[in-house]
């Protein structure tokens, strides 16, 4: 069964001195399954990989962003082909060509752990280190109007946002500041895979001449998806936490917070920024 | 280390014609693992169950929290201690009484998938019902006035929000609309274990006298912590997700959303509601 990422219920609406029954829209979340297939050809495994809970639409890019953000995947040409039961579409399957191995370790460790110094920030940037390079210094400089008119941007084309009120957003731009492509999901990670993914589907990646907006608060996790595909400038419509900063220092990418109409904070990378 | 939930951070603040260098503030993000020691006296078994990025703080509660919303633990009564190295304060170890025989099963499966069907939403709020029982239904009848207060309470109380604009909270009431107490971090699922970590570590469990107050939005995941600790009325400033209003519905929780200044919906359980 094809799902919706919107859903009407009823619900009683309470102002002060009164109350009515009517319709409301809320975001749909939904488990959504990755299975990964590999193996030779007449010996084909599947390996539920993750279950996470999701806005349905783009499962696709969902599951490949997924995939690439962990360190599975390389590149799209590793890819057989990504099924979905309409049926059941609740399960995504990624199928890897028959000559490709998927280094399955890496999705028993995860990134905040390293034997070295046991469990700590410092080691859970360290653990993002293995999986992509700080990033080179570039000549490229954008200006401020350029970044307070994302900020209006991504709200206007968050259709779902709109009628739900509850649903992150990722979008990316261009450097000049054009609207490129958006993803919705009631799970900010699950947006930004989703962008990835895309990303990774089309052959755009690295997303390195690009502006990535989250449409809430920028977490470790986010900016560290963020660095592996590439990403050189985060502009966070909220707040970011303490290791989203770290982080960003540490791969030199440009950290923006808090965009107002007329102001931003850039918590890191202000080079790139006019002004 | 002991560490703070709030960092100073050094930032560039761009205003539409000038810019200043100045500090800002804000919440800090850092790993925890949670680890379970139990077995004979002669033969203990530490196993770690959890990373966790989290706002440090409140670290026990959020170990006893977490553990007791996975199932593992049913009361206070079963933990030997609770133990935090000061140097390395990023690890919690919950120990149990040597007499008690932890399901460590629980913690392979998840809330999300069943056997019987697959993958879908159903199944997800079947494995909450393997897990609490529906609601029964109660006289209590709580006014309109109190819910309004509730979202300038919840906001009151917030003080590394306060200082860092990028924290959620989960708050605790009693049905007059009293605050009780309230936990902050970066991660909503942490702030809401660290409140029902409180809860058990007190022996205020089940909580089925009390108002919780969600700082954002409500998921599936939130309203099946809430259900495990016995909590009846969830009151979220945000909005709901449709999986949310779902578990609710089933279980018989009044759900509420979009709390403003004058007005609020009600997802489901409006007859524990005045008006």
């Amino acid at each position: 069964m094809l799902q919706s990422s919107i859903k009407q219920v009823r619900i009683k609406r309470i102002k002060l001195s009164e109350s009515e029954i009517m319709d409301d829209i809320v975001a749909v979340e939904e488990p959504l399954e990755i299975q990964l297939q590999y193996g030779k050809v007449d010996q084909r495994i599947n390996k539920p990989v993750s279950v996470t809970m999701r806005t349905p639409g783009n499962d696709a890019e969902l599951a490949l962003g997924f995939l690439y953000t962990e360190g599975i995947l390389k590149n799209i040409s590793e890819i057989e082909n990504v099924t979905q039961n309409v049926l059941d579409s609740n399960k995504v399957v990624v199928s890897l060509k028959p000559h490709i191995n998927p280094e399955l370790k890496k999705l028993e460790r995860n990134f905040y752990t390293s034997s070295s110094c046991g469990v700590c920030g410092k080691a859970s940037i360290e653990a993002v280190s293995i999986a992509c390079e700080r990033l080179p210094n570039d000549t490229f400089l954008i200006s401020t109007d350029v970044i307070i008119h994302l900020a209006h941007s991504i709200r206007n084309e968050q259709a779902v946002f709109s009628s739900t009120g509850g649903i992150h957003a990722s979008a990316l731009f261009d450097l000049e500041g054009n609207f490129l492509f958006l993803r919705e999901d009631v799970g900010r990670h699950n947006a930004l895979d989703k962008l990835i993914g895309y990303g990774l589907k089309n052959e755009l990646l690295p997303l390195n001449k690009h502006i990535l907006v989250l449409s809430g608060r920028a977490s470790f996790e986010l900016l560290q998806k963020a660095a592996i595909a590439g990403i050189k400038i985060v502009v966070a419509i909220g707040a970011p936490s303490s290791l989203a900063v770290q982080l960003a220092h540490d791969f030199n990418i440009t950290l923006i917070g808090f965009v107002k109409a007329e102001r931003f904070n850039i918590y890191s990378g202000e080079q790139r920024i006019e002004g």
